[in-house]
């Protein structure tokens, strides 16, 4: 086992530099009253002894540790399956690296996980947190809260009745305009004079599923004619689950012309269900998906129309909200978000119709 | 902006149980000399008050943080693509959440994020580090052993000639025999009668792909008629990379009949071209890969031929590594290891073909 090598101490840069521990602590915590040319032997030994304040001290005094954790509620297998997720980190990894914070990655599946991933953010590792992928009635939420950090929400949190009232006017969360592109998708179809308009959902536990849902119903129960409920078959976000919902659509409705899914990888799992069915899309059926996701949109065969919203794009935002709350000003400044001081309880971004080959 | 939720104290524990702030202390960092009625009145006063002792602090008494860092030198959209990483982390996750350590994933790409990541780690934040994928010269191992936290390596570590000699000797690291399963690949493609047995490499910056191609090497240098250097091609551990040395391997040699690929994916890709060339596998041309990816190797057409390394066994181990260094033999006590105390430099894990269809 490698062994911890022994790290020079704050006493060893202050005999180098030939001043006391307290002037090397305030210059390494980066506080006044130092005079310069004392400042610089300090910087100097520091440098040349390649000391390493002790941030777990340091913080102590400073309360800042200049790291951001990104807690995701969802298993490793997924997260790693999912572009999506990859696609939100790399916005918030480049958001976060402009303004050299650290980001650390947490997973968490289930209640014990949750409990400990808590624990360490309430354990003064981290200065706020990100927190994505959130379940109807999942308890995380509630336990991040307590634990006290900044934290903002991708996504709306899917809070449980009774700890609505309490909490939700506290919780910042960013989303996109799930109810709206839902009805953008499906008005689009009635548009193309699609008549049998299927809607595979997401997995149901997610609020992004039952806002798209509830944009897809909206539609319909105004649409000349009026919906088919009986054309609403759950999936789960996976092309495995988008294949599952497509066949049972088209044994119980043979006569579908139109599918809706929940998002792309859904409909990836739909568009390979139709060709072996010998259904040709758009002219049988045609397909809209959710999110525009580079680059399984484009490369469907045919290529998929699609709501788009800006995944990288959200995962920014997200952290120079966060950002923005624990510097001020400093961090987000030409951020497309609301004035300090005026943070809302949500941000919703917008989602536009991709129009490709597919509808 | 979601404002810190102020916690409660270790004085208001103090206050509600009617003992000392040395005795809450002393209950809630696990010390002994607590009596039991009294030890009782502290916890069930921190459990009321739901106080969490501040770890920044604690940590500065007992040391230990019970989180422990991945790092992965790989950025974030190379990570989410590449199952193997889903798989190394879901072995490790596993050790971990049994031994109740948060997993703490931190990604790094060039030098400015390796120094924040070394900063982070020396920081105070977790009791050690498992670091993966590293490239040939590059200073995160030199900055990750000088940051003093005991670490285990997954894959021979790349060092630079001039820090090998110092730092070699200390560095646990964890492997496949990437050598000897390159070498059982290429034996395998010989004794199927093929002659023009083609290479492509993964990334020839990571030891792994210089490893594999050594053993390559080492097979065709023995064999009657010798090895073709020529049919060597470089490729990147990706299926586009697998795609464009394979389409340089038939322009530069058209009979060529066997292909060792560097990896799953890279079989991928070449199988993809050798489709649209016209070429069957393995009549025309066999095909083995290297890793045995799940799902990947079994549901390529035809099913890939591979060596098998155990990916998800590799990460648990090197997690059981590092808790056994942490913690005693408490921890990993199954582990197939050696025993404590004869901890040697590397553990180099066994590699078998799995033979399916493509060769």
């Amino acid at each position: 086992m490698t062994e911890a090598v022994s790290r020079p101490t704050l006493e060893a840069v202050a005999a180098r530099a030939g001043v006391s521990r307290a002037t090397v602590s305030r210059v390494v915590n980066g506080g006044d009253g130092v005079r310069e040319p004392l400042a610089e032997r300090v910087r100097r030994a520091v440098e040349e002894l390649g000391y390493v304040p002790n941030q777990a001290a340091r913080s102590l005094v400073t309360r800042r540790h200049d790291a951001v954790a990104v807690v995701i509620a969802e298993p490793e297998t997924r997260v790693f399956a999912d572009p999506f997720f990859a696609l939100q980190l790399r916005g918030i990894s480049k958001e976060l690296t402009a303004h050299d914070n650290q980001l650390v990655l947490l997973l968490t599946e289930g209640r014990a996980d949750h409990a400990r991933v808590a624990r360490y953010l309430a354990g003064g590792h981290v200065d706020g947190a990100l927190v994505f992928s959130l379940h109807l009635d999942d308890p995380l939420p509630g336990l991040i809260n307590d634990a006290g950090v900044p934290t903002v929400f991708g996504g709306r949190p899917g809070w449980s009745d009774d700890v609505r009232a309490e909490r939700e006017p506290d919780a910042v969360y960013v989303d996109c305009d799930n109810r709206g592109g839902a009805r953008t998708a499906v008005q689009h179809l009635l548009d193309l004079g699609r008549r049998h308009i299927a809607h595979i959902t997401g997995a149901l536990d997610q609020t992004s599923a039952v806002d798209r849902l509830d944009g897809y119903r909206d539609v319909l129960a105004d649409a000349p004619g009026g919906g088919a409920p009986g054309l609403v078959a759950e999936g789960d976000f996976t092309p495995a689950g988008g294949e599952r919902a497509m066949r049972e659509l088209l044994d119980r409705c043979p006569h579908v012309d139109a599918v809706f899914a929940g998002n792309d990888l859904t409909a990836l799992g739909a568009l390979r269900v139709l060709r072996e069915a010998g259904r040709r899309v758009p002219q049988d059926v045609a397909v809209v998906g959710f999110d525009d996701m580079t680059p399984v949109a484009e490369q469907t065969d045919p290529p998929l129309t699609t709501i788009r919203q800006d995944i990288e794009g959200m995962g920014r935002l997200m952290a120079r909200l966060l950002l923005r709350g624990l510097c001020g000003d400093r961090a987000g400044e030409d951020a497309a978000a609301p004035e300090p001081g005026t943070a809302p309880a949500a941000v919703i971004l917008p989602t536009t119709l991709v129009r490709r080959a597919s509808a």
